[in-house]
């Protein structure tokens, strides 16, 4: 057996997504034959994350300032705000280079069947953000499931009354895909909104 | 675009084997939303390994004591020594708790394809381990490849003069195993090795 300061880093592993018993058992070992390499670093930065990451008071990112490096950035078009579930959406959305607006993290979607409701989310703030003024459109990115329209028909609602321009993301065909591995739902959406070339 | 910090730890995440970047940066945002229970105590798992784990000098296992507590078990049979590739079989070996006796973990196999001669390995200390007495049976229980039977080969070649007594693991049908899913090898191996039932 191994020894209990061992096990006990591989039971911690293990709880990390995607990694079962196995696979920490492989990590432990691979983290243990690069100790100056990767185990004090990753320590490190895992202690440093636990002490610096805070969430943004004022659109719910992650970062090491408060409100985020997002909301501070004057560079940023205040009056277009992108509602997002998670954080990794965000950053998705930010790996793409494509919006430079401000963001919103609701922290999941609306679920009868996991009884989250309003009060369970981060959803009244950007209500109440988007209600006080000075936002000209809602983009509402949230994911193509049942619960994330669900969510979408249910801000929509609540904004109606702002006057401002709410959104959502294209249905299409992804940059990249082939139709013949396409749902039969992506592909009549993307038909209903097929582009003129001209 | 996360900060700095954040993405720190999905970088050093991301070279776990099994984690990509796309798991890793799934595990962090599960590590800091869950910070007291797991973040912390994960960093201060691996600053205790990074700074306790040893390799044990006498057989090559961790542990955080040297000799490892296997050497140092006297109720263990010194008698037989088995011998693995990896510390991860010789972890395998102890959670089937059917071998009581030493073990000596190689680091590897020989491998011409790799280049990797017996300087690369730990191979002379249990060959020094046996002809030096006291030891009357090796088990070789490396992997059934190519490189694990050579290695094999290599050190009963080695052992021969010492007048122990040389095994290797039995092949066979694995227990709760289907014949129909077993390549022809193994098949044949277990017919070869079929044993009376009376």
């Amino acid at each position: 057996m191994a020894h209990s300061d061992i096990d006990h880093l591989i039971q911690l592993l293990a709880k990390l997504p995607g990694l079962g018993p196995r696979s920490a058992r492989r990590a432990t070992l691979y983290l243990i034959s690069r100790r100056e390499s990767l185990l004090a670093p990753l320590s490190a930065a895992m202690a440093e994350a636990a002490l610096n990451v805070k969430i943004c008071g004022r659109c719910g990112n992650l970062d090491t300032v408060d409100p985020c490096s997002i909301c501070q950035d004057i560079t940023r078009d205040p009056s277009i705000l992108c509602v997002v579930e998670d954080v990794s959406d965000l950053w998705a959305l930010e790996r793409s280079e494509a919006f430079k607006g401000q963001y919103h993290v609701l922290g999941g979607t609306l679920s009868a069947l996991d009884g989250v409701g309003p009060d369970e989310l981060n959803i009244e703030p950007p209500i109440g953000r988007v209600l006080g003024g000075g936002i000209d459109e809602v983009i509402l990115a949230l994911n193509a499931t049942v619960d994330g329209q669900t969510t979408s028909h249910y801000l929509s609602e609540r904004l109606s009354e702002g006057g401002v321009n709410i959104t959502r993301l294209a249905h299409g065909v992804p940059v990249g895909g082939e139709l013949d591995y396409l749902d039969d739902g992506t592909l009549s959406a993307a038909l209903k909104s097929r582009r003129s070339l001209g």
